[in-house]
């Protein structure tokens, strides 16, 4: 069974956080011992990111989302690598500008929504909208609790045209993240990042798990479905995003497109050109 | 002497490519001897990358020019392996749809330009504008002329803003490009691009040529200056191209701020926190 398999949030079944162990990691007992099905994913990732980028006919978008310290910008960095950077582009959603806030949630999100032949990861997305701005009270609960629908409806709108969306939640224990902060405080190249609403969030952990409840029952439809990803294991973390992308786009059954041209009357161009005489 | 003193191409002094050894490696014999530099250079830029992200007070623009098969996508993909992907962009310049021509040639690059703490990489770019468009007769020659100074005027706007441009035109000589073309005939996954324009191109080689003197003798600017690349050799194409946005970055003097908290506070609220009590 693949871990796309494994970890999905099944459409349409209730999922609770609180019965998924975030530690879990598979078959491999060790980063060291997944690490040659780890190279091969990745060279796999980097042959059918050419073929969707040259046959232009899907476009994939990926959407992370995770408590803080849950490994987002690791895993942006990691997929990235198997990916040529033309057609690839990374988003991160920051607390939206003023000129954002006056505009409906998903106006600043569509633009960035990956075209055919290109893949578009968000780092944090259009789910802040349902976390923490139901967290924080942001909008009344008639408001957020609308957008649940909006959500589907605009995926909806991408699928139908030919995006596949693959939904991350990186999923940490509440130690885990402590331990991560904690790392952090001695990292010289780190300390700048950290911030007192590191620890007030930390307060309202039970209250984002209902969040990212809500999140993952409402929006897991067939079309867009949501996975959750046990990220206590950096190493797990990034091989089971890379694996659940490939297993994905291997579904496409993604073809180099035929050539455009007569390939032998080049090459017989060619040749004349390399003996000297005019190309 | 660094690299970037070697490739500058000095403002106010005239410069030809035909001057100019497109096969030079400077003073490694191989990929094989500069492979440890090379992996020194690569690290280098990724801490200095992390301290201009995290600062915010500089931004970086590296602007791709090159001839068909000169290795900009081979130098986006270099680069961008070294650099978070979160404070970085690549942006790709193709034909201009109906939209984009409407406007002014500066309308569709402007968005994509580094704010501070951001890395961005053209590949292609406003040069395209007096390349392909005065080669190919485009626009008349009396738009195309005016547009070297529109071109400097917009680049000090940006570098007045903190952004510091490096411009790296990818030099390869007529054969090295041919042979180039014609591996990429036997390449499967690489087929799919060959185009007949790839040779009528070819045709227009020294027009090219006089535009890539046009544009470097125009507009390399102390503030912008133009870096020529000798790019037969990919490994030294890369190595030279890391190497100077090393340097350059390396001559901001960046430093990773300061951390806005009271980082003993929180240790100490951290270690009470994991030794049971309420974080």
């Amino acid at each position: 069974m693949g871990l796309r398999t494994k970890l999905i949030v099944e459409p349409g079944k209730s999922v609770r956080l609180g019965d998924i162990d975030p530690g879990f990691h598979d078959a491999h007992e060790s980063e060291e011992a997944a690490k040659a099905d780890f190279a091969k994913t990745t060279a796999e990732l980097t042959e059918l990111q050419a073929k969707l980028y040259a046959e232009k006919k899907h476009a994939l978008l990926v959407v992370l989302q995770g408590i803080d310290a849950a490994g987002k910008d690791g895993v942006c960095w990691h997929v990235i690598q198997a990916l040529n950077p033309q057609g690839t582009s990374v988003t991160g959603f920051k607390q939206p500008t003023p000129e954002e806030r006056v505009h409906d949630f998903l106006w600043r999100v569509h633009p960035h929504t990956p075209g055919l032949g290109q893949v578009a990861i968000f780092n944090r997305s259009h789910y802040e909208d349902v976390l923490v701005a139901r967290v924080h009270d942001l909008v009344p609960k008639s408001v957020w609790s609308r957008r649940y629908d909006h959500i589907n409806a605009f995926e909806s709108l991408l699928t139908d045209s030919g995006v596949t969306i693959l939904k991350f939640f990186l999923y940490i224990s509440k130690e885990e993240q402590l331990a991560r902060f904690a790392k952090r405080l001695d990292d010289p190249a780190r300390q700048w990042k950290i911030s007192e609403s590191d620890y007030t969030e930390r307060a309202l952990w039970d209250r984002y798990i209902e969040a990212y409840d809500a999140m993952l029952n409402h929006c897991s439809t067939p079309a867009a479905p949501w996975y959750v990803i046990p990220s206590n294991h950096k190493w797990f973390r990034n091989f089971a995003v890379s694996q659940i992308i490939a297993e994905t786009l291997r579904d496409m059954k993604l073809e180099m497109p035929k050539p455009s041209v007569d390939l032998e009357a080049i090459r017989h161009a060619y040749h004349a050109a390399a003996a000297g005489k005019s190309a």
